[in-house]
């Protein structure tokens, strides 16, 4: 019950009520307070109404946009990288694609390096076109080709080095937003250079870890991330191909019908392959469309192949190679394949499933 | 290595280049894109470098003007609380105390009611004073006392009532700035008023979770939150007490030198008492310091009795009953005690725990 | 497909088929082998098939017989205890009550002490009846009286003293089977007498571990086995108490109509407070019966107080106080209350819930 | 402090004392009673005393008599399989290899079936020779060849067919002691005939969870036991490659000097792939050794390929290519390769992992 009635009749809204008031309001801001009373809609809404907008880039924008970059800008200590984050159009002043994701193009001119460091910040790079340069994680030579995934787990020393002719360029995926509105960031240089120039096929994580359910005795043991930090695309490819063959087959497995899913695990735990993103690889068959869908994760998608369509809430998006989407929570989302569609995607559901906090709804 | 010497030679620091590159950064601008060269710092800075600032509040100053809220504005359905929370001076424009924590004192005046709602947030009530309020948490009634820690797990229903006829204040402890920046909240209204006008000494919470160690085998199974949702001063003031005792028996128990402390946990996993907060209560020895340390949780700090100091980074400030401190990621944080000294806090680590970022370094 | 009638058509029940089976069978015999399909039925029933039988001892039998074995046998190093097991009628030539668990009755005369050692074997003790005894666990004097549980997880030194003028006898429930059975066991002589005279009113370990919820936050971190190693009377009653009258309020809590039953569990993990061992207390309003049901997890229960019957299988029972049931997997079972029946009982369910062996059948 | 010399004088030793002992002990057996202080040194030794011994057989004298027997007993329903245990000399009576682990040759002559069925008990077939079977595991048919592990998880439905025209032998791991001696087992038949007679290259399992790291989406989520159910020996192979060459690199993954071992594990979880049995490969370099060690683990080990020897305690055997060995609780273990030693090992180790009882000493 609220006390409305009673202090109205005695004189609740009247000129000297206001004074007070606003005297009271003068007070609060002095003193750095805010009532929820004016504030609870915002902070609290009935569902999320994130800042953030759907959004979507065409690869072929970015990639003339990025080597031009290379044309004028060197990669080196204190920059540290190449890469050009997509700002959501909804955050402005923030380079955020997502409150929490941050997705980048990252590009390497031909013989060129990106020096070694590492942070807290946990990140992987996926593959859309192009080969040649290899990353370094913690002293491990990991080959980059199309369709591979490749991580960069917290706190692991990485650099990257082009050994050809022709320049590169991939998706960066980084948790960047939630480890620098939270405060969690450390940041360390490593070796100019990265510490190793071999460029082997397979790195020495997925000689060990590379086979399907077998762990190596010595390295038994839980670990937040994934030990394996390449997913090559054959394996992806071939999983896909299974999941839908099996669906003809009459045998579970793909996610909704005509929609095949895999999602990048850590063989450690089975969970996640980094602890604070979801990483996964869908692929739907020419004609397919998934249910629509919503939830409080937000997340990034790449078409890796293929034309299609996507709607986010009332608008439709045509589809094709190399565009990356921006899916605020809450958004809601739902594909059409004109073609097989293939598309990367990445996520922050890890975080909120962690904190009993993550909800879906599929229509 | 950068190429930096190589392009200067070549014009690299030429007016045309400097000319394109504006041209470049305008494009990027146009496109929603940010080049990583020019925010690496601040994205990813060597350490945590928080906007918040150490702040310290007294509660002899919130109370005042708490009451007069009381006389000029009702509480009710929409605003839902008067509460009013404490913003952080470096967090200009948000009312939030520290990145992911929202503190707030909440007044109800006598007989009044305060509408029952659920909400994603967790929350709790810390009592410095007072009584005759019950909060009624998805339909168990719940005294509220001093000294006493009373929970409100994400998404439980949850009222308050005040059936005296002094007015009462209390520390609201929320996750608000988390979910409303991250975009996870959902917020429902329910009754106007609460469910049960009952006002038993013991809830059934307490009732059911209560006793050390036993749990209902029917209730039984890991639950995100924790089922008991009213922790006892009496049961807190002889840990505490239990622990410094012991100390002088030559038993392990404190945290350090004359410094003991519990943790609200979870009977039913001994987490966390709530999944996205960890809440504890400090005491000091007359004369005890705590090692200075810091860590890359955010915190809030309530004196609850006695007198000491405080060291924020470089600033000692003095403390007695009721103050509120906010304690930004990695500030150095020590605290000194002239009197017997017990402190109510809170932080955002449980948060960082599961996602493997939390850091702390003790000196 | 079986062979059987095509075999059959070349002589495969001839006199000559016949003596070289007998042969090869032979064979076998010199070899150490075993033909599965001789032993598939006994090996790999349709349901468990016990060899332990239901049983059910009388405290009043037990008790004079422990006191006789008080005069006649000294309590010292190398028998270390004055223990009796309880031995089912069906597992003839081992000293076990059910397959995995042993019961005893422990008995010591005015002042005579027990010495410490350690083992492997998770142990406890729950007392019927009397006082005066301190358990000293770990260095730690534990008080035994009327209705408490102490616990002795594995590995932890312990030796009882008893500092009264009148014997004391009490149930001890190991897990000396199933250690016996798979090798498992370590032992460890300490002191000939236990480290500590001491006789407080409350153990170190419930001064820092008996606040409902409260966790000390130097000890904070899972542990298997329970770090409270009492459980009082008090605690255990008043929880029983609180689930029958919060029913009558329409409260959620009891097992079932009219049944309350209490789990003892791990503050560090809310599982069960001995590794291999589950305990519970159990109380039936009088007239009040359990749904029959059959486990395969191995059970001993023992009458605390009140009468009323048992069903074990197609047998029932008259219980009164101290009476002890042996009830092995899969014996259908159900309890009758008379008057109010309050039953402590331990099972094996932890090891095969771990192992995801456990099957439960409610009728 | 024991009572002796006081008793000694009171008579402790006399004739009449002797006379009312020997009476009590008959009153405590007739009542099924058992004194822990006679038994106590047998219950509960100061480290593991299996009855078990360690034991070795060769393939060569199996795989005959496993032929015999399928010239003389057909394979069908009731029987089930054609698997003879290989039954530990210490354990006499009983068809168990260890206490806990039962370990048989499986044979199918060609053209063969085994009906299906399913159990409680969890099994795995490892295959040292031989190719032509398919064992259906809950309606998928999974190949079975040289160096191939091959699950079937507790409660799966399985049969065998021979498709082939040439007989099939396999080694066969369950954990039937345990699950005996526990009466945890529940067991039901299927139908008569294999329900598909389908031949795939690779099964369903593997096609869904074949791919490392990649796991169906829509199949996510921690299982007790592994569902990827066939570890294909090429993988294993270039597992235990790789760790020797990395070796060579100075990069970390093998055991020990010149002992490379993976373990096969839930993809789910990153446990191991069954719930109760532990399952690994090992492969020492020609020349290489392992350090003594000994586990209260019990396991069972088959030579798959090379020359070398065991030490069993103060026992050297040599060992050649199909030897089985059987490795009681904490028998004194090492291994020496005359050439490079290849290896499968199956043990209990999760079992006692769980329950907070394995102890392992490595010298």
């Amino acid at each position: 019950m609220t006390d409305t009635d009673t202090r109205a009749e005695t004189g609740f809204n009247s000129p000297e009520h206001q004074a007070r008031l606003a005297e009271l309001y003068r007070d609060f801001e002095a003193a750095g307070m805010t009532p929820l009373w004016l504030t609870r809609e915002g902070l609290m809404p009935f569902h999320p109404q994130p800042r953030a907008v759907p959004h979507l880039w065409r690869w072929t924008d970015l990639l003339p946009l990025a080597a031009r970059s290379a044309e004028l800008v060197p990669v080196g200590r204190g920059g540290e990288r190449r890469a050009i984050s997509l700002g959501n159009p909804g955050l402005s002043g923030d380079p955020y694609t997502t409150p929490t994701l941050w997705a980048a193009i990252q590009y390497l001119a031909p013989r060129e390096d990106a020096p070694e460091h590492r942070h807290s910040q946990s990140a992987f790079r996926f593959v859309l076109q192009g080969e040649g340069v290899w990353t370094v994680v913690d002293g491990d030579p990991v080959a980059m080709r199309r369709g591979d995934l490749l991580l960069t787990p917290g706190w692991a020393f990485h650099g990257h080095q082009n050994v050809s002719d022709t320049p590169m360029a991939w998706l960066d995926g980084l948790d960047i937003p939630l480890v620098a509105e939270t405060d969690q960031g450390f940041f360390e240089f490593g070796p100019d250079q990265v510490r190793t120039k071999a460029t082997p096929e397979r790195s020495h994580s997925e000689r060990l870890w590379g086979g399907p359910g077998l762990t190596p005795v010595a390295l038994a043991g839980t670990r937040p991330a994934s030990p394996l930090v390449a997913y090559r695309w054959a394996h992806t490819d071939a999983a896909l191909t299974a999941q839908l063959e099996l669906e003809e087959e009459g045998v579970e497995g793909v996610l909704e019908p005509g929609h095949a899913a895999v999602r990048y695990t850590n063989p450690t735990s089975g969970g996640d392959a980094l602890t604070t993103m979801r990483t996964e690889f869908h692929r739907l068959r020419a004609g397919a469309a998934t249910r629509p869908s919503r939830t409080s994760a937000s997340s990034v998608w790449q078409v890796f192949d293929g034309v299609g369509s996507v709607r986010l809430n009332d608008q439709q998006r045509p589809l094709e190679r190399g565009d990356i989407i921006a899916v605020p929570a809450w958004t809601e989302f739902a594909l059409q394949a004109a073609s097989q569609l293939d598309l990367f995607t990445f996520s922050d559901a890890p975080v909120f499933e962690k904190l009993n906090l993550l909800r879906t709804e599929v229509s």
